[in-house]
């Protein structure tokens, strides 16, 4: 058996996120079923985060067993051209037998795509989140520093995730403008359920001027979902990259500034 | 009557162009529908450029006449909620009666986006053309700078355009590469019918090695659409400006980086 490891992207906004649920289209699903087309045979497609209902990816990885005798390198274009237009491989390679994609992950890069302007965008309306209010971009900032380094995250956490400790380590955390829109990069070694949207949440409460940024501290040490900010659409988020061990895990960010 | 300018921005895939036409949807048709409902008038919408069907705008510029009382800042918000989310309206002003969206135009500025990897992309998908092979963009520069200056373009121009002269000015022509995308901007003082899809496929032409930058001029020359490239299609295409006397005709060009 092979172990191929795919590079994924994907538009979320028509699936109910990754994992494989009853009567909802999901990504895992689409991937699993164009790989049964292919092959003739069905094992689990096992993605690295398990992204919600419309949040999207650039570069998601996952990974499968298969005997089949199709090139490891071909799968890339041969599933393509089984899946729908808004999932794409763009990659893939044979790794070894003990790669996993969820396990041997050591860090994820999400973006949160704010669109900061007096009216919305038409473009890019499926991957932004519209803030018509001027932000605030340095209490943000200061308030993105908050969460940089090793801490309890409950506070940032949904109900409903399987984790045993929520002690998580972030990298960096840039906000950055790209008129018109704000981005909010963040790398760490593992985000719990709903992390990154309730971050998102509370730094635009930091931006809008609801929220002072010097709360955060004692607000991250509380340990209460209910006095961080709310969770931030999902169409907003999009998971970069996922970092094993041969990445960099301060990888440098993609860049900043805007197709349009 | 006041004479109202409108700054746009549309998504143009679900749309049969720009212009009103019978037994489509139009982006025209979307405005006029949406100012009806807002003042019962029904004045026509004028834009800048016709765009094609498919063909995107950043910064599309249209004018109309009301007599209507709403304050002429506030229509893009009172437009915005009631037209599609593909449609929006940036910014709308009140401008000296004399102002033509069309004829007072300066020039245009056009993008053109290719998304230049192995596979094709999920997130963009709707707003690049993609090419597998790997691009010569030196090529593509040399053969870009070819239309810059005062050309009879009827080379680059389709049948059915209603132009009285194929004579036009290109001011620049930038080939930038924003990995994985390449990104073809064009200012110029008006364009004819189809011509920047037919110079981004001929540039397209030279960047695959198919056509020598250095048989453009002779093909410029020619007058002949049948030695030009195929026709380009609009989904690459954006409308990222429209000059007016009161703008820079060499107006910078917009962050070349990416979102995605």
């Amino acid at each position: 058996m092979k172990n191929i490891r795919l590079t994924l992207e994907y538009d979320g906004t028509a699936y109910s996120g990754w994992q494989v649920q009853p009567n909802a289209p999901t990504v895992q699903q689409a991937l699993q079923e164009a790989l049964a087309q292919l092959t003739g045979q069905t094992p689990a497609v096992i993605g690295a985060g398990r992204t919600d209902a419309g949040v999207h990816a650039l570069g998601q990885t996952a990974h499968f067993f298969t005997d089949s005798r199709i090139p490891p390198a071909r799968f890339a274009a041969a599933l393509n051209s089984r899946l729908p237009a808004d999932i794409r491989v763009r990659e893939s390679a044979e790794v070894d037998g003990a790669f996993h994609a969820r396990y041997s992950a050591t860090g994820k890069h999400y973006r949160y795509t704010l669109h900061n302007a007096p009216q919305p965008c038409a473009l890019l309306r499926q991957y932004s989140v519209h803030v018509a209010q001027r932000l605030d971009i340095d209490a943000m900032r200061t308030g993105a520093q908050t969460f940089v380094g090793t801490h309890d995250m409950r506070t940032f956490c949904a109900a409903g995730g399987s984790s045993r400790t929520f002690v998580r380590t972030i990298w960096r955390f840039d906000v950055t403008c790209a008129p018109p829109y704000v981005l909010l990069d963040v790398q760490g070694n593992g985000f719990l359920y709903n992390q990154v949207r309730i971050m998102a949440g509370t730094l635009l409460q930091c931006g809008l001027g609801k929220l002072p940024a010097a709360a955060l501290p004692g607000i991250l040490r509380a340990g209460e979902r209910s006095l961080a900010g709310p969770t931030a659409p999902p169409r907003g988020l999009c998971l970069i990259s996922v970092f094993y061990g041969d990445t960099p895990p301060h990888a440098g960010l993609p860049g900043a500034d805007m197709l349009y």
